[in-house]
């Protein structure tokens, strides 16, 4: 059964799902969302996602959204194929877990910010709020301190393998640093540069980028 | 052995955990940590917990911070123990990591901000900001529309089952409800405040509340 992948492959949590399920060797497709067309807000949609965002995994009757929740759910249940992406006992999977977690609560909210601000807003021809990119640049600053102190001991987030916590990194950082003048946070920290450029060169991403 | 929980039982996030080592009855103590006088900022605290924030458990050598990450350590570490708090297989519990995702995602960032502005600022001597307030309490309307049409048709987030995605709404939905004038948001629900008159009435809950 082929997975069928709602979204635009553009689309930073769409492509968080693609790198898994390409690290999974998962076969997949994509059915387009029309993001701009407001599709995700027809009634048609909102049956698959009453919150209206993409992606949404429709696999024969199973149907699931939030991007993390998929990756959980790809990572276990093809636990024997392609990449090992939750660790090898329960201790292992918890730091996978916490390292998630970090990304989702106190990695993600900032980064967010500073790209939704300083790259999608001159699209829609909006400004820049000066005070909330500078409180968000500080704050995602002391997040990656913390990250450069953690990767100072384990070569990735959970330990010495590459999980779903790294992965789930890769689409806001990577605006972070090609698409914004902003990528100083990740290249003046060593270890952090140096897991950035290892993860980023992923076969997986690579794949991921040229959709 | 015995698990031991860094933080004041008050804590919301540490409150999310009390209440799951509860349903899955797992001995545990507190380990007070002095928020208001600073201790979780302290050198000696950052070792266990890099960004300074409860709770933090450590179960033998074992340590791990992130409450939703903990919340799925014990569930599946204890899981023929206590309430199944995960599903009875692999799509059910990826129907929980789908409504926990949506609890830390979309339902979190709203009330927290509400439970910020509303009931810590008047403690801190600050004044609520009008439209952030207005903001937040339109945007969880929103969510609550859909967990309304989603508790019409099962009696809990992931299914007929409670589980910790329910589980997971506890703390700051119990400051909604308690502690500020906006109880409404719930009540006014038929589904939502049917569920949330089930789940805060769990006995693991009461004890949490005792502490």
């Amino acid at each position: 059964m082929v997975v069928k992948v709602y979204g635009p492959a553009y689309a930073s949590a769409a492509r968080r799902v693609l790198a898994c399920l390409i690290e999974k060797e998962v076969e997949f497709e994509m059915v387009p969302v029309d993001l701009i067309g407001g599709e995700q807000k027809k009634p048609e949609y909102l049956k698959l996602q009453p919150f209206g965002m993409v992606p949404v995994v429709q696999d024969g009757d199973f149907s699931l959204y939030e991007s993390r929740a998929i990756l959980r759910y790809y990572a276990e249940k093809y636990a024997a194929q392609g990449t090992n992406l939750l660790g090898k006992n329960l201790e292992e999977r918890a730091q996978v877990e916490q390292w998630l977690e970090v990304e989702g609560q106190n990695y993600q909210p900032h980064i967010y910010t500073l790209v939704l601000q300083l790259l999608f807003f001159p699209k829609m021809g909006k400004t820049a709020d000066e005070k909330t990119v500078k409180e968000n640049e500080e704050k995602l600053a002391q997040v990656l301190d913390v990250y450069e102190e953690r990767l100072s001991k384990s070569k990735y987030l959970a330990g010495d393998f590459f999980s779903l916590a790294d992965l789930s990194h890769l689409p806001f950082t990577h605006y972070l640093v090609n698409a914004m003048d902003k990528a100083y946070l990740i290249k003046d920290r060593k270890h952090v540069n140096a897991w950035w450029e290892d993860i980023s060169n992923r076969p997986s991403w690579k794949k991921v980028l040229e959709f």
